[in-house]
């Protein structure tokens, strides 16, 4: 049965340089066209890490030579990257297509997902992102609004904070192109980061965005019946690499709650997937959320491997 | 009555760095958001030349420092700068409809535009983009596939081409999107140039697409009635700062053509905006290509002001 689906690709899988990138996308472009040469309809949300931070620090060098040129804001280098990244990544999914006989236009959208100025993420900003500063340099930078902090004794680097997305702004574009059967990429490294100032303006925010949260309101906001989460491992364990490690197959929230008040998932790698995970299985009967390698989607779509949560 | 309108928008007219680029869209918004008040169907297409000079800057600057990562190829750039761009141009737009009220999403489509690898254009690369390079610089980059050409004796630097549009990858999106009522920003910097390969491949191309031939084919491939090309004066003009200096109001192709023919437009200036606006004109009757002011626009599609080419 046709399933509307959301991916959540990781950045790391993308590579560090583009010529990683290339290969990764042609291989990660197999796997999601095996989806849709079922007969799904799928929207790709990625991350990128270490992409925006190539960016990032490619733009605070430039403008340590250009005065003129200050050090663009995080929301910027995010914007960048959605093009970086999804330039190859539409392209190799039209190609995959093509290759097997499927005419179906892929188009990246360009992203913007509202965070909360009031986010206790915000006091607590990090994650540090591009290259060590100079005094002067962090300077400049705080007073354009960014926020800077000493990284374990060797220096100064720029930090961002990881708030929660709320809504995602290009969200009617994104359900226009699914409904239209096209093939959508969205919400790049987690969606460009905003939040609403005075009057209608979108303010772009020193932050990143989780990507597997945004993928979360990207599947509700879509009312998708699968969230696929693409990992390095098949399945979800706990007790993980232990003696006693146990793969899980399905699991309900509640079940997936207790293993996290266990401390089970590490933070900044499964435990978000799995907060994840919980969160759209809870939003709605129906829903399941995967959590399996990119070679598995498939088989984890027909329930034969991967961790299912769902009501 | 109605129409269905494609806006090219020069990259100068966007400011050489952040600050000034979100100052000029907000200033291009107002005036967009006019012919969307009265009824107008909008595509907005737009210039990416101090933009993409800039990221291609940086990503050489960037490359230097860190040998693992290849300076990126000027597609690469491109589809950055449609991020860079995109994102402040498709804010302030938003923001602009709200402000009167309008619901009306707005959305940015990553773009690729098909060039021919035939394209005598590729055998003389006519435009330096980026940093004087060094020796080896100079080497890895043909090495990679680049050009790279003296630049008056002062050094080398990576040159492109500028080969002619022949089709749009994304346009069923743009065309759905426009189709839904919504307001789209596409063709960014020209688009990004690939070419057919073997198979279904397309593959980056060293080069920029002058973004008035480009907006001319999104024109004709949407069914647009009108073509807006907006420049720095109100109208075109023959004999321009000579004493005879006369400004057009109105003419056919075959008109605009005569002009051509006497070399009365600079070329890289008013003479390729004259040659797409004569392309759209002549494309089909009924069709009427405008060059004007970005401020005039409204009045020109009133018929008030600009240069209007027509059957």
């Amino acid at each position: 049965m046709a399933k509307r689906i959301v991916i959540a690709l990781g950045g790391n899988a993308l590579g560090k340089n583009l010529p990683e990138q290339m290969a990764a996308v042609k291989h990660t472009a197999k796997a999601i066209v095996d989806l849709i040469e079922e007969g799904h309809q799928v929207v790709i949300a990625h991350g990128n890490g270490p992409q925006v931070g190539m960016i990032n620090n490619a733009m605070v060098t430039f403008s340590r030579e250009n005065p003129d040129h200050p050090a663009d804001p995080m929301s910027v280098c995010t914007a960048m990257s959605q093009g970086y990244i999804g330039y190859d990544l539409q392209n190799s999914l039209r190609e995959e297509l093509l290759d097997r006989g499927i005419s179906k236009p892929v188009a990246t959208i360009l992203t913007q997902v509202e965070v909360d100025p009031e986010d206790p993420a915000f006091l607590k900003p990090t994650k540090p992102i591009g290259p060590f500063l100079t005094r002067q340099e962090s300077e400049a930078m705080t007073a354009q609004g960014s926020c800077v902090m000493e990284d374990a004794g060797r220096g100064w680097r720029r930090c961002v904070a990881s708030p929660r997305p709320k809504s995602i702004i290009e969200i009617e574009t994104i359900r226009a192109l699914l409904d239209a059967g096209q093939v959508v990429v969205a919400c790049g490294g987690g969606g460009i980061p905003v939040y609403k100032t005075t009057g209608n303006h979108l303010k772009g925010a020193g932050a990143v965005i989780d990507k597997d949260f945004a993928s979360e309101l990207l599947a509700e906001e879509l009312d998708a019946d699968t969230l696929i989460i693409l990992t390095a491992v098949e399945k979800v364990a706990v007790h993980f690499g232990k003696p006693d490690q146990r793969w899980l197959d399905r699991l309900t929230p509640a079940e997936a709650e207790g293993y996290i008040a266990e401390g089970q998932f590490a933070p900044g790698s499964m435990l978000p997937k799995v907060q994840a995970a919980v969160a759209f299985a809870r939003s709605k009967a129906g829903r399941t959320a995967l959590i399996t390698l990119l070679e598995k989607a498939k088989d984890g779509i027909a329930g034969k491997t991967g961790t299912a949560i769902a009501l």
